[in-house]
């Protein structure tokens, strides 16, 4: 199934497992973050948060480069504070509906992934690259700091790794990438779609609503102290507890088989 | 000296350095954290706490497997949400008073660690493995997300993989738990004892009060801005200074002489 | 040209690009933070402060150690809790004028960093060390744990791996140190003013204003949940955008030019 996009910046389709494939589909561009292709995204998140069959969403991308980030050359047309607003306003809202979806958002990354690009791959809960990949927070070189893209960066390497990054903008391979955090696999190109697959296929065989549960648990109780992280976690797991998936799930446990969740 | 436990499900001994070994000693049930074992773990830790010669804890276990976490068989039997609340309530105050402790913990890990035993790995102070070691929050495999596990994990390994982790519920072997920063040292099994005894011999050689004041304070400061853990760390060290071995200790040093406390 | 320091045990030079280097000069005594170092230090980064043309600071040190950290022979002459309360507040502020600074601070590391030399290393920006560097928060060797580098330290490096540092005491090698993300690049001694130099030289490059307030930005939003953080991002990168450097690197990006920015 193709779900389709009004100007074809985004293609979307969506498989019987629930799985949900976005392809920024700019490539003439760099599949660059412009107003037209946050909207399509938002628009295709905000439909994802309301599938309640959706089970998963791949990020992927059409051609050379991975994500340009903001379209610089629009943003030189725009010299007007509120027009920045709000453009960055609509990419922290798109960045965040990745982190509030129900369901774990993969980055697909096949090629260069340069500022709010970079913060993409960040954003997301898994990322996958082909060791062709490469990432840069690179708006210092135009005498933008990637400031938007730094939340993300800071929350997945390391402080000094992350400052580097940000102030000389240069690139890190995919191995790097792989050895900070920023992705968690890095494989040949060919056998990037396998590769996604395996960690697609993991999560559809799990309940939704546990993995629903756990993404937002994860990212709630990050920000608490430790005392307050364990109230909310114990909570969240007596309740998840309750649901019948898990029921099922501990009773098979306890007489040796599968759990028999409906496909 | 070997300290009773009613059950025999916890092994507790004490050496005349003051290093408590708390071995799980369940290995019929890969030493899982009922509630009977819970209790013995909290009385032990509390134990601990009362005792003011006690310099270090290891936690060790039995059998093939380190920890296998909660017992799924008993939770399939009590589909009760105040029994799970409960439950998650006496394990995370458990895992609180390993934090609260003023000695270091240092997990003993020659097996398998899952869900809440791969919990207890994380909340441990240090950790050393033997190769044949391997971890996993396992919980979403039966449709429970590892919510209280992710506390202290997204407390020391990188978001991205922690996320992989609780999603997929796979395994990672010993080298990889070291590489993500699980664990701090991995060694043959033959040569388990030998390396934790490296990290007791190094702590039982410093004066407790310092390692007390140090090792609380490391856990709260890390919640605080970095003014607040600053003004707290150098209130800390002054009124650690005050104390007679640190005294002791800068004399030696402008002395060119070893430190003489009490052993 | 080099700025004159009243006892000669800091020395400052800044060339014509605005770099600064601050070089620890007490050599005999491993460049020890006594209260007249920390004056020093602290003078010299209040003068970069109000320096509107300094762009960078690299920290360098002569002699066979880097910084040894706190002197205790000093301190042990000084049994006296106001007098450790005002040392401890002297240095936590020195520290926290390098996280301050709005130019990046560059750790130039040749030799040894212990304790609160090793403290100085964590709160850099950025380091690059020798290979023949090591690092060491040692106090707890002389009954002192090493509180206020824990501070930095936990936030650079794993959380069980700054413990045992914390706890032990023990030297980890340079390799080790790059590893655990403590510092950036590691290097033969020989290359090591040249591996600086390619940091000094990305710096430079960039426009000030861009670099002072993605320096203060990522500070400040790490400490914030996520939905702050990106909401003070935003407002920072579009404010960022309304500079006439980035103006200019945004046109200059679109004619597919180099920004022409005042040298």
């Amino acid at each position: 199934m193709t779900i389709s996009n009004s100007n074809g910046l985004l293609q979307a389709t969506r498989d019987a497992r629930g799985v949900v494939t976005l392809t920024l589909n700019d490539p003439a561009r760099f599949n660059a973050l412009g107003s037209e292709m946050l909207t399509a995204l938002q628009q295709a998140l905000d439909a994802v948060a309301r599938d309640e069959d959706a089970r998963v969403v791949v990020l992927a991308a059409e051609g050379k480069a991975f994500c340009a980030g903001h379209n610089l050359k629009d943003m030189a047309a725009h010299p007007d504070l509120a027009w920045y607003q709000q453009l960055f306003a609509q990419c922290s809202r798109m960045m965040l509906s990745i982190h509030k979806l129900p369901v774990p958002v993969i980055a697909r990354v096949q090629g260069m992934a340069t500022a709010a690009g970079c913060q993409l791959v960040a954003q997301c809960d898994l990322a996958v690259a082909a060791d062709t990949a490469s990432f840069a927070t690179s708006g210092i070189h135009y005498g933008l700091f990637c400031a938007t893209p730094s939340v993300p960066l800071v929350r997945n390497v390391p402080a000094k790794r992350a400052m580097e990054m940000l102030l000389t903008g240069d690139f890190i391979d995919a191995p790097t990438a792989l050895a900070q955090g920023l992705v968690n696999r890095v494989v040949a190109p060919e056998a990037l779609d396998a590769e996604v697959e395996k960690l697609v296929q993991s999560i559809v065989q799990k309940p939704r609503v546990a993995v629903a549960m756990g993404k937002a648990l994860v990212y709630q109780q990050r920000e608490l102290g430790l005392d307050a992280a364990y109230q909310l976690a114990g909570q969240t797991m007596a309740a998840n507890m309750m649901d019948a998936a898990a029921q099922e799930g501990a009773r098979a446990f306890a007489e040796k088989r599968s759990p028999a969740w409906k496909a």
